[in-house]
């Protein structure tokens, strides 16, 4: 057991005068203070263990010591940067592009996710010469200002919408403007992004990108019609832009069927560029670009540098070579369709007995579950989702919700998530949405929320 | 020695083709391949060894046995994000404080120098509510792309200047608008910014911030004229508003006399923004913002919240701490003074000899030495500087150039540099000078350049 350096009253007053308050805590009314943790556990200051069904980022489970190796041995070694060569650099790189269509064949190194992002918004309007962006509504692609801008998410609590932004609706076929009677709302989503691009092509504007998630995650877990993806990008790209895939949430195999969630879309859709970021290094800061020669090109040509001080560093590099022969020697991919597939029929089950339920979704580990008010209007249970993750954080599991009303109980735990620990959230979830159903029928003798 | 995975015409090869190349190594014509490093030397390859003096990224040195231990032990316990409370993230900005003026109390922890100075940006906007920017000329702010806005040493080859941008002269007393012989440039220069902020009002513009390296380094190692930083802040506070210092290259303690190179302009001046990074991990990605409680107040106001994914984690923080105890442990500041000290001397006391060193400036181990065709003129030997660089390659010493007309040798080697290693470079320095100007002598027998 590690040792604590100061009681938790005093880090937590030491944070709140330090560290800036917009970087906010988890339960931030009685916050949690881990000391340390391993695989899908998180333990507090007095040992108490937490099953942690958020942890995205610790991909191949927290502090694994395969992952721990690589990194300290090559830290002993050399940690430089990419102006000098290397062979981590072009070995990484050289799995990579095994994992994603032949066409994603270059690839650029940096440390986050908003990097990632930033950076393939300067290639797509390098490449295409054009300014415009289309966003999904609801998205989150980073917290630099050029992604404030393009995530509807953060940018409609601040200075608003920038014209040359275009934001599609979410196609999200249980919430949405298309639902799941439509006879193809895949095409129909897809349509609504053909009218953003007539409007802006009205007012003289040009788009560079479409951005999006493979799976919205802030948007709420959601899962995109089948040929979304496909008819999306030949509109994008029958107005000269490029279809920007944030595999950022999703990628290294999430999903399990497939490494990339794109790749759930089939095999007639590829993104022009990828980015990848939070797995990728199980906790270590790394994210990557892919794209393709022609669009690399373009950014090459304009003669300036591209120069990032840490990215694609020998250690970064180590640690992702690392991660992902984790992935594969412990077949989390695997895992992942197993146990996403067993706590999905979980929850499902759950929902034949919970009224609360309105939909659950996801592939892999990667999994929402939403509660609204009734199932008729489908109005969002925000309250009660609150509840369910504040009774789990009793229970000793920690979760999250997200979507546009925070009303989606979110799954994306570490990928050595095991059967147990999904019977064991379910048991905890079953527990506290009886125990909401109770609270519910003694206000209202009908059992019908008022 | 560390194990080649790939002849070195082989990781070339598949460097050009997975790595864009916007991406530069040094040396393009014959890059080197390193293998492993440790202190100030670099070894490639073959186990050739280099003397590197451009590595101010690994601070303390390359693979400092203290920093892979501090990382390693804190990889095995525990690395999650700043939701969770932590001691680390609390310890480390407590010991930064420490280093700061008392006003400098709030921070927030991000992955890289670009995260940090697009976050200052963010943070000033919010607090003034203004959004032009006021930068110097030939500055580099980093590679996102409100930065490339800031940043003329990018944007003047790129989309060119925005409107929401003014470039100030830089305050360079060698080459610049006001010289040595000027009788108080440090007032001169100021009174640029406030010519720029008053053209800015006069066309309804509002200034939200001043940006500045401490020392600008892109723009050619440059020291600012005593008085110039304060006068520089009380126009933009006049203004309403706010001054980012950049100390993403300066800091950490690199000037010896003083921990940051703002402190070089005197206990009178207190930025209201400092960026920190590079030096920071020792090449782990880690970078921070320091500011005051009224503008980190003003940013939470907004309500949103701000989280940066691996900003903060234990591991940065456990790494950040140990690179302060090594700094301390080490006295690296008293080895600036001493060793940059003495560096300068050995360099002014070749200017005595060769007549191509127009002019030697530093301060600890931050150290620019401008190469010209004649003394009188001050015309840039840009070529002769090119030269040098690759003589020195061929000695095994690893230097590189900058400078808007690149003509400046630039010294910022790892902080553990010796008087040995000192000797050395300007031994060899002494040697190529000579051999330069043997050859213009061949050519023109007058002595004259032509």
């Amino acid at each position: 057991m590690a040792l604590e350096v100061f009681h938790k009253d005093k880090t937590l007053q030491m944070r709140r005068k330090l560290i800036g308050q917009s970087c906010r805590l988890f339960f931030s009314h009685d916050p949690v203070k881990i000391m340390r943790a391993r695989g899908q556990y998180l333990y507090d200051e007095n040992g108490m263990q937490y099953l942690d069904c958020i942890s995205n980022v610790q991909h191949v489970g927290h502090c694994h010591p395969s992952i721990t190796q690589a990194a300290a041995a090559q830290m002993d070694l050399l940690n430089t940067n990419t102006r000098f060569l290397h062979d981590n650099i072009v070995l990484y790189a050289n799995r990579l592009a095994a994992s994603l269509p032949k066409k994603l064949s270059v690839f650029y190194f940096v440390n986050s996710g908003s990097e990632a992002n930033d950076l393939a918004l300067r290639l797509a309007r390098q490449y295409t010469q054009h300014q415009d962006v289309i966003v999904i509504d609801h998205a989150y692609h980073g917290h630099v200002t050029s992604l404030i801008d393009i995530s509807p998410y953060k940018f409609r609590k601040l200075e608003g919408q920038k014209e040359w932004v275009h934001v599609a609706p979410l196609p999200d076929t249980y919430q949405g403007i298309y639902r799941e009677d439509h006879p193809d709302p895949g095409q129909a989503y897809a349509d609504t992004v053909k009218s953003l691009i007539e409007e802006a092509h009205k007012k003289g504007r040009k788009i560079s990108s479409f951005f999006a998630e493979s799976l919205p995650s802030v948007g709420g877990q959601i899962i995109f019609p089948a040929g979304y993806c496909k008819r999306v990008a030949e509109y994008v790209h029958e107005a000269g832009g490029v279809y920007v895939a944030d595999e950022i949430q999703t990628g290294f195999g999430r999903v399990g069927s497939h490494f990339w969630a794109f790749q759930l879309q089939g095999d007639d859709f590829c993104p022009d560029i990828v980015t990848m970021g939070k797995p990728m290094g199980n906790g270590h800061p790394v994210a990557c670009v892919a794209t393709t020669e022609e669009i690399a090109g373009a950014f090459t040509a304009n003669g300036v540098e591209y120069f990032n001080t840490f990215g694609g560093n020998p250690v970064s590099c180590a640690i992702g070579l690392a991660v992902l022969d984790v992935i594969e020697k412990e077949d989390l991919r695997g895992n992942a369709v197993r146990v996403g597939g067993h706590l999905k029929q979980l929850l499902l089950q759950l929902q034949t007995k919970h009224p609360l339920i309105g939909d659950v979704r996801g592939v892999g580990l990667f999994i929402g579950m939403e509660l609204v008010k009734d199932r008729a209007s489908r109005k969002p249970a925000t309250e009660e989702a609150a509840h369910v993750v504040r009774r789990l954080k009793e229970e000793r599991i920690v979760i999250s919700t997200d979507g546009p009303w925070d009303s989606v109980i979110k799954f994306k735990p570490p990928m050595c998530f095991s059967i147990e620990d999904a019977e064991r959230v379910s048991t905890c979830i079953d527990q506290i949405l009886g125990e909401l159903e109770d609270i519910h029928q003694n206000r209202t003798p009908d059992g019908v929320e008022v």
